[in-house]
This record gives structure tokens, C-alpha cells and sequence, in this order.
């Protein structure tokens, strides 16, 4: 059984290219003693891992190239060699970018098989379980209050909005292209969307937010980010949940002027996290996030591929801002 | 009655000069009902007044030509029409830079009229409360934990210091120069000091902190902030409390690189204060660190300079880094 794989090629110089990739064919792994076979079905291309090609170590650790590039599925198990792991279960798995995986049966996480597979990497996934811990631990929103999302019609960003609606706050969604900023408000409840492509896109951010900003939820960085500061309400939160801005480069941007004076001066906490950090409380933030979307409250958005060769090309463009929610890539059936 | 005043003469347009004040002779104000007037006695000055004097508007508001420069002060009730306060008491009041002021009753507080006045504007005044609130309840610190504080020998960070091995922590200082790194080690406890003006200092800072940070309080903003980012360990925190690297300049630098990422990377929380929004809790503040003092366990510097028209020259020489501790003005007997 021949197992396909798409390995880094060569780390990026400045902008990642689909050259950096290289699919490779190999046998598929059999499984060893408490182990189990996967055949990857749905796979999520997420813009934080472009972080993990960069030259220094981000939290993934130094890259490396000739290894299969890492990545999470949803997979059906196709030969079991632990006792607690049935063939034929539909699992989460850190599959990376290839047909088939194995992992130690506790590495995989056997998953409800209704509905679409890919929800199970996005709304109960790691970016809604990010949105749901950044919004609500990080952030701490009250009814009332004003939230602002950057890249809002992203993976996590569209999700964060929706989950600020359903904590009583005004939601501000900023994100590219007018057609992105239509969808925010009239299909997700945003109460209202800037796009930051748009050259008055100073103005209107400043205008969307002229009651001020109580929380920023930041998947951005850069310049949006240097924005948001200027309007923060005192007292006011900034979760810093992703630098998309800054990934796919080889010359990160200085942070934003008035750090840290404006953050003494608007008394403004600004904190960073790893949903990660979290795991022992994913079966609390599953269990909502299941709740609001079966009460029709939440509308997990997704965009898809086909064939894993297709993987690096969803990659690039969504790290250009191609994607509306989660990206997937549908690998196999 | 003659009152000596300093004014701002005019805004700085770059570093702070004596010029941009002047000394004005006034007639001393009479209290209206309700009023007293103040002699002051020990003026303090402290760093975040330059902020004050840029051209954007701090915390303190827009600056203004024309008008006395402010400033707190220890003084002397000389004339009262207020009947809730005594002629011959000992108040904290904020005088601005000039030998009389009068004030509500409301805006002055009877001090314990013993000892040097001073301290009711160090270690019992805005500074001490600063390091008290900033370092507990801002950064959290834990026994055994390691702090790091900048401009270390200052008003703020050498009581900071302090409290941070009464709460049981290793204790990292960084001033400029090397006298007041050997003050630190060898008179004020701390475990180490580094001196940002030595031409090894990143190396130097680096072995300092090669075990991790858990909490920077950050007094200075700039290089110092830059290279403590890159050292925090996972769920460390960073205390903004002020920026004095930026204060005496009209063109302050970026934000440090790695805001938002490393952040991210280390989860790392960071966050600006001002100790005004603490004023319900001050009794607390003073109590402890009274009992601190008391105890032999917190010992408060200060520096002096006497005489009103030094107040500039006083103001101006602390900017530079003139100072250790507490800088006083001695304005009246």
C-alpha cells in the first residue's frame, strides 16, 4: 500500500513557495504494538504553522526539511494494533501532510462519527477551542462591551466574533475584501466590518471603533494591531493569538509604536497564549461550543481543497488570505 | 507673601533643557472657603512627569505653557479655611514646583508628621505604592521565582527589587552604571545587577538571566524591554510601569520586535498599570510597606537637591539617570 507525502523541501527564504514542497511516495507504515494505522480524510492547513518554518524555533520548535510536514486530520483507523482503538473508528490525529499515519493509540482522539469529518478540525477543533479560550479566559468579555477581531473571517476569527455576539458585546470585524466584511455582518451577526485592504481603511477602523475598544482579539499583528492600541478603553484586554501579518517573511516588522506606553497610559493588559495550554479544559470548551452550534447560534464556516497534492497550494493562498473559516484539504473517503 | 513659581516656559522639542522653564515671583494665594494653604516643604520628581511635557497627551493630559509645572509635595498648612484641617499640619498635597499652593481640603492628606518628610514621598508616597501594586498585583511573584527589574537604582526599582526577595524570588537588577550595581548587590539584597551601560551588557544580561524570567518589571521600555521579551519563560509576566528610554525624546523609538510573537510563543502576559486606579487600596499599600520599613526588611534611598530653582536642573539630571531612589527637592523648612 503506497503511502503519499508531501515533505519540506527547502525552509522559505522570504515568501513560501509551492517549490518548498515536495510529494514523495513511500510504503505505508505498518503498526507496531499499540499503535494504529490511519488513512487521513480531512486535513487542516492553519496560518500559525507557517511560524513553525521559520528560521528560529517558534513554539513547534526549529524546522527541519526532508520530514513530512506536520499537520491535523481527521482519519479513519485501518489496522489497530491496541486493544482500545477499533478499526473503522473516525479519529483526530497529528497526521501530517500524507495518506496514511501511525500513531500510539493515546495520540489519537476517537471522535463522533455524524456529520462532516472536517468539523472536528475547525468549530471542535483547535480553532474553535482557541477561539473559545482566547475570547473568553484571555479576553473576559462582558455584556456590553466592545470586541474587535482581526483576519474576523478566518479560522478562528470568524468563530471568536460569534462567540463575542453570544456574550452580549458589539462586534467589530476587520478583515479583507468587501465581500469578507458582508459576510461578517450579514450572515454572522458582526455588528459591523472594516476591510483593511480598502484605502480609507484608517478612517473607517478609526470610526468603527470611536466608543473605544475593550477587547482586541488579535490574529494579525502589525499594523492592525498599532490601530487597535490607539483605541483601547482603559482597562481594556489584547489577545494576541497569531502575527499572520508577520509569518510569510523572512523580516518580521518592528512591534507596534506605543509598546509599552500606551499600554501603561490605557492601563491595557496584552497576553499571549497557546490554546495548548488549555487541554485539560478542551472537553468544557467542546461541550459549549457543541451546545451554542446545535442551538443554531454559532455557523462554523469552512472552505475546502481536493487531493493531497492540492495541500500546499491551500497553504500559500491561505496565508494570503484566500480562506473564509477553516481551510480544509479532503484527502480521502 | 512672595510665591516663587516654576513654569513651563515651553514644551521640549527634543531632550528636556532648563530653558523650558522659568522661574515667575507671584503673590501667595489666599484660601477661599473650604481651601488651605500649603508651604511646601520637600518637592519629588519622577520620571513620568517628562511624559506629561510631549506633545501628545498622556495620562496626564495635554501640556501647557504658562502654567506651573506639577509635582507632589510634602508641605506645611500655614493658612486654613477648611475645618477639618489645622494650620501646622503635615500634608501630601500636589503643590506643582512653587513655596505655596492652596488646595480643597479633599485634594490633601494629613501625614504622620515624624521623621523625614521625604518618605511620604518615596517609599510611602506614589513610588513605593507603584513598586507594592506593580510587582503584587501585577506580576504575582512566587518564592523562588526569578525577577527582573530595570532602572533598578530608581525611584520605583529599588524598592521593587526589595519586595521581590521579601516575596522570596531572585532578584535581577539593571541600572546604569557600575556603582549602582554594586549598591544593589551589596547594600539592597538584590542576587545580581547588570549595567546597561558596560559594552557587554547583552552578554552580561544574558547569563544573568540564563535560568528564565518570570516576571520583568519594566520601568525603562526600549533595548532593556527588547531583551527581556526574549527571555521570559512560559506564563511569565511583564509589569509595565513605565518607559523612561522614550520619556526625553520627541521621536520615540518602535516597539520592541517579538510583540505580538514571542508573547505568543511564551505565553507571556503584559501589562500596563497606572497606581492611581489602586488609590482604594493605598492604606493597604502604605501598612505593609510601613511594616516593611519598620522591620529593617525595605530600606528607602532617596537624593537630594535643595532649593526651588534647582527643581528643573534636579528634574532634567534624573532623566539622564542621575538618581538613586527617591529624587527630592528641599524647597522650605
Amino acid at each position: 500500500m503506497n503511502n503519499r507525502q508531501i515533505v519540506i523541501a527547502s525552509l522559505p527564504t522570504d515568501k513560501l513557495q509551492a517549490d518548498n514542497f515536495a510529494l514523495r511516495t513511500t510504503p505505508a507504515p505498518t503498526p507496531a504494538e499499540g499503535e494504529v494505522l490511519c488513512r487521513t480524510l480531512v486535513l487542516t492547513v492553519a496560518a500559525g504553522q507557517r511560524a513553525g518554518l521559520q528560521g528560529s524555533a517558534s513554539y513547534a520548535g526549529a524546522p527541519r526539511t526532508g520530514v513530512v510536514m506536520g499537520g491535523s486530520a481527521v482519519a479513519r483507523v485501518v489496522a489497530s494494533n491496541a486493544p482500545d482503538v477499533d478499526v473503522g473508528a473516525l479519529v483526530a490525529c497529528p497526521s501530517g501532510w500524507q495518506d496514511y499515519s501511525v500513531h500510539p493509540a493515546a495520540a489519537v482522539r476517537v471522535v463522533e462519527d455524524e456529520g462532516d469529518p472536517a468539523h472536528h478540525l475547525g468549530v471542535y477543533g483547535t480553532n474553535g477551542l482557541t477561539a473559545y479560550f482566547g475570547l473568553f479566559d484571555i479576553g473576559e468579555p462582558k455584556n456590553g462591551q466592545t470586541v474587535v477581531v482581526s483576519a474576523a473571517a478566518g479560522s478562528v476569527g470568524h468563530l471568536v466574533g460569534q462567540l463575542a455576539k453570544i456574550a452580549g458585546c458589539r462586534v467589530i470585524g476587520v478583515a479583507g475584501g468587501d465581500e469578507k466584511c458582508r459576510l461578517l455582518t450579514e450572515q454572522l451577526g458582526f455588528d459591523a466590518a472594516v476591510n483593511y485592504r480598502a484605502p480609507d481603511f484608517r478612517d473607517a477602523f478609526r470610526n468603527a471603533c470611536a466608543g473605544g475598544v475593550d477587547i482586541y482579539f488579535d490574529n494579525t499583528g502589525g499594523e492592525i494591531l498599532g490601530g487597535a492600541l490607539r483605541r483601547m478603553k482603559p482597562g481594556g484586554r489584547i489577545v494576541c493569538c497569531g502575527v499572520v501579518s508577520q509569518y510569510d517573511t523572512s523580516n518580521p516588522a518592528p512591534g507596534p509604536r506605543g509598546v509599552p506606553g500606551l499600554l501603561i497610559n490605557n492601563q491595557v493588559r496584552m497576553e499571549g497564549f497557546l490554546v495548548f495550554a488549555y487541554a485539560a479544559r478542551y472537553a468544557e470548551g467542546r461541550s459549549k461550543l457543541r451546545e451554542w452550534v446545535k442551538a443554531g447560534r454559532l455557523r462554523p464556516l469552512q472552505d475546502e481543497f481536493r487531493g493531497l497534492e492540492e495541500t500546499p497550494r491551500a497553504f500559500i493562498d491561505m496565508l494570503g488570505g484566500g480562506n473564509v473559516g477553516t481551510r480544509i484539504v479532503r484527502v480521502g473517503d
